[in-house]
């Protein structure tokens, strides 16, 4: 958790993280959108653009291409084994410039600026670092972890509401798995006035609570999985929103899992009834409609294929209450089916 | 050191290394040579050739495409989090291997079986892993360590007599680093005849020596720079000999390269004149002539490019005595000329 530093004063905080490091040695990651609209924030003046690799948004660009033009840069313009590489922007810029900056040379520190909520609540914690290969998401990555991981609330004013959708569903999570006020507070936040210093608060509770349990299982052997929760449903969403070209981000695919994942703990775990549909009714205000997105039968299918299931059967992280999580709860195909029904009901 | 097995039946071994993995998530890597002569002492029989990794010999292989190469072959034959990929081979064979398991799926395990003598004392220990890039050396690459390595001396039968010259090199800086009656030991060795319990023990004592220094600075910031003795030196004869085409092995270029830096230590830490000129007779009655394969003004420009300098000047791991070394030595221009020079007396 200390090294990751929460500013009002992202400028001069990139200022302080980099003064160890030789001038020469400073290179940057970010994306097309970050460049124009957060890179300014920064005082990267003394950086020269020959040192700066721009990545063009969406998932496409999370790629093998995308890292060799890193090493690439990284190569020819000189960096050595004390570089630092700094990723300014959201997960996707983050899990690629990792991923590069812990292959070259066999590891050159790295430097998060992350720029989007979802990046500042989960992707730049916790030392994951990924590109697609063959169609796969985060086929190909490392555990690393950055040096240090900068956040600063000012970048979310730059964020479409639906951004700030898609990081809260990650946040919405982390307060399922800690339980208590922290909790409640989640539950009360007005999303259309996120920001300031109540965004900063619940980040900073969010950050921790994920990065506690990172650090007691950094190789998600055991407890990490309850990082999971959510998401066993929710790629099977996300997969399918892409081949719909339905217009849904990660946290969308997430809260909708989350209500099937709920449903599940309700009928395995002794969930609370009443709080599950609390949670659900918050998830249908704010998320986008679920219409149909798929069916039943087309998700499960999916699942059976996500890369977290070592056995036969689909492994899930079920809440008995919030802040009691159980990780590894196998269900069966029809339970499965008929928690699915919820997402449309 | 206990992940480290010695043994005299590769077949059994290999059998109980893999015997907890699931048959279809045993995954292999391999060159063309190894393949013909090595792998069938494995009983290799249940895994299919669909499995089989075969990458062809030469530094030109040790490249992105032949990870991708086996990425591929992973994805597409289902690879999961638990899977094992073994690397049987020389050098070549366990850093890029090594290096495609540490990034699948964010590392899958790996088993080395080092079947050269270099890749037996030297690759296959101590988790560096390493792929070219750019036309540099190991740019791209990881520290990750294998599950097990198994050793046997059987695979030495295979070696032309130049391949055990190359490894001997390495042998004989570990001897240097350590000193005492092991090092006595060495300089004794009949190189034509080597092979058997006498080439187990000293390749056991080598690996011990290695894997101590390894062990106690894995990520090369200190004392494990003591394991570039004649390194320095070695590099820049191995870029210039395959620059000019000269059939050089590794171990030729290190064995070189370890008398100038021994010439160093004789001028600047006291060495022992005669024992030096004992080593430098070994070298030149053992290995292939020298015979002016560069200048000192040639070696001396690609030192200075050498990735390991991180200021001005050359740095170099030097001895007082056997056994007794001082990593970061800073040496002039004209020391180094000078000690250049002791290639072609």
């Amino acid at each position: 958790m200390d090294r990751i530093v929460f500013t009002r004063n992202i400028g001069a905080e990139f200022e302080k993280a980099t003064a160890a490091y030789q001038k020469d040695q400073i290179f940057i990651v970010t994306d097309t959108n970050t460049f124009v609209h957060c890179l300014p924030c920064l005082d990267a003046r003394n950086i020269s653009e020959e040192k700066i690799v721009i990545i063009k948004e969406g998932e496409d660009y999370k790629s093998l291409e995308s890292v060799i033009r890193i090493w690439s840069v990284l190569s020819e313009k000189g960096a050595r084994r004390n570089a630092v590489l700094v990723n300014v922007g959201g997960g996707l810029v983050t899990d690629i410039g990792g991923f590069a900056a812990s292959c070259f040379k066999r590891g050159i520190r790295c430097l998060n600026i992350p720029t989007t909520l979802l990046s500042q609540v989960d992707a730049s914690v916790g030392g994951k670092t990924g590109i697609n290969f063959h169609g796969l998401k985060n086929e190909i990555g490392t555990f690393a972890l950055p040096e240090k991981v900068l956040i600063d609330v000012c970048f979310l004013k730059t964020l479409p509401s639906r951004q700030i959708l898609s990081g809260f569903a990650e946040m919405l999570k982390h307060a399922l798995l800690k339980g208590g006020s922290h909790f409640e507070r989640i539950l009360e936040v007005n999303l259309r006035k996120f920001g300031g210093s109540e965004a900063e608060d619940l980040i900073r509770e969010s950050v921790a609570i994920k990065s506690g349990i990172v650090t007691s299982d950094p190789r998600e052997n055991g407890i990490r999985k309850a990082l999971n929760f959510g998401h066993t449903v929710g790629h099977a969403l996300e997969s399918m929103a892409i081949e719909k070209h339905r217009e849904w981000y990660h946290g969308d695919a997430v809260a909708y899992g989350m209500i099937a994942e709920l449903y599940l703990s309700v009928q395995k775990m002794g969930f609370d009834p009443t709080l599950y549909e609390r949670i659900r009714a918050f998830i249908k205000e704010n998320y986008p409609s679920y219409k149909s997105l798929a069916t039943g039968e087309e998700l499960y299918a999916l699942m059976l294929h996500d890369k977290k299931n070592e056995r036969e059967g689909v492994n899930f992280t079920l809440l008995r209450q919030p802040g009691k999580f159980v990780i590894d709860n196998y269900c069966s195909r029809e339970e499965i089916l008929q928690a699915l029904e919820e997402l449309s009901r």
